[in-house]
């Protein structure tokens, strides 16, 4: 008998944001005059993150933990007068699965402290993942 | 007392991916010369993606379900003669989080089903969120 495949994953925390953004109603729509903002990476993360160099671009995956995962469909930027759109055809942080996606540029590398800009996630959300961006992404 | 935040989450399988693609040491790299593939989204899904059209460019997060985790490391394209890179500085698949992050293009939309294309992900792999790309990222 087949095993049923597995209908959901553990994602763990490799590192926090820390930003001067604190308010989630006041940060600001994705790609859209955010701030330069700290990854602090647990330690033991030190050699996936050895090789990231100021300059490269980079996408940033957070975990956005506030988000509503029940959400399928929003109101675009939160405005009312316009019609519901499907979470898959926006950037809302409200979707079954509440990952962010987050275009940087390396600015400088500390040990296990990497700054980026920009970055509009708010102060200790949950960074997951962290990989380059190819030369066919618009680089 | 402060509760101590949360040190991982679920993320769930909203879609599997249907491809000609079975094969996880023929799989192509990233960016190169991939086939189409169906997403197989599960049926409460339908209103995430109703607004998804063909010709729109978007990402395909996956979860890489059969990486190796503990991975921090690798040789580029697995050239034992290159030195390691941190795997944050690379797309492979073994990374403590293995989410697969693809730039497709919707080619149709049959109901819960989206083909796209180029998808280099295996045939049964989850799929566990679509963005839109945004202007700012090249599309």
């Amino acid at each position: 008998m087949e095993e049923s495949p597995a209908r959901s994953f553990d994602v763990r925390v490799v590192g926090r944001v820390r930003s001067e953004l604190t308010d989630l109603e006041a940060a600001p729509p994705q790609g859209e005059g955010a701030p330069e903002a700290w990854l602090v990476f647990d330690d033991e993360l030190e050699p996936a993150l050895a090789d990231l160099r100021p300059g490269s671009h980079a996408y940033v995956l957070t975990w956005l933990d506030r988000a509503d995962r029940d959400v399928l469909a929003v109101h675009p930027r939160g405005d009312r007068s316009r019609l519901e759109v499907g979470v898959f055809s926006t950037r809302s942080p409200h979707r079954p699965n509440p990952i962010g996606l987050h275009r940087v540029e390396v600015v400088a590398v500390n040990g296990t402290s990497v700054l980026v800009r920009p970055l509009e996630a708010v102060d200790g959300t949950p960074v997951v993942d962290v990989k380059p961006v190819l030369s066919g992404e618009g680089a």
